[in-house]
């Protein structure tokens, strides 16, 4: 698995969000080595309560069926929330790859109790976004993590 | 607070979804005792992986502070997935209204364990929607609940 590869596309995705004046964080889905969906953070966009930047990527992956998740890596720039953990256990995806967690620290010891193999890369270029956008922007940023 | 109201509003969107050809499960978002956002399942309407009942709710309530949804109740037809469960805490949504869990029991404990007051009403409208759909299509009801 060459993380390389998939968590800078996840990484270009948060520029993207970045750039469309949203909240940088990115988000791809890997299946089989293959990226089959990939998205960003929605809020500020399409004024959309759900899709942080895992569930845009889960979204564009298409409707699946309960096999095809399995086989899948979920990458994404910063730790996920609970929403996204959630998502993350019910669909049963075993293996999440993490850009950062200095920024937030979402539901990673969930997501351990029940399998899910979780890595955190400690990548700059994830933290450097959000602390960028943290500090420009710190009303959206509570209010995207409903704080 | 008058449930009655509400689990009518939420049975009708799950109707509304039967009628579609949709998984027939409907929820609404209540807050302060006026619905703001109401939705039904989207998986075959529009082929979505992360539209659930609960999830076009709080979809269609756009986007809110976080105080906001620490004045809501989320009102749902079947007991709330894994994914749905997370969104509820994610948004820290303090009461939750489940028509029935026999077909489906979701994240109830972790709900109760995070401090959410749950109720489920065994409402048979529900039960009977749910029994009806799962008997007539059941590998898609497989595919909804990701089994
Ligand atoms: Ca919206
Ligand atoms: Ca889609
Ligand atoms: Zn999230
Ligand atoms: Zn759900």
């Amino acid at each position: 698995m060459d993380h390389g590869e998939f968590m800078d596309a996840a990484v270009a995705e948060a520029v993207q969000g970045q750039r469309e004046g949203g909240i940088p964080i990115g988000s791809v889905v890997v299946h089989n080595g293959k990226i089959c969906g990939r998205g960003h953070n929605q809020r500020v966009q399409k004024g959309s309560a759900i899709l942080h930047g895992e569930m845009d990527a889960l979204e564009n992956a298409g409707r699946q069926s309960a096999a095809f998740y399995r086989d899948c890596v979920l990458y994404t720039t910063l730790s996920p929330c609970a929403m996204c953990t959630g998502a993350i256990l019910f669909y049963k995806i075993p293996h999440v790859v993490i850009g950062e967690n200095r920024t937030l620290l979402g539901g990673e010891e969930l997501l351990k109790a029940h399998g899910v193999r979780v890595e955190v890369l400690d990548d700059q270029r994830c933290l450097e976004l959000m602390k960028k956008f943290a500090a420009e922007k710190p009303e959206l940023w509570k209010e995207d993590i409903a704080e």
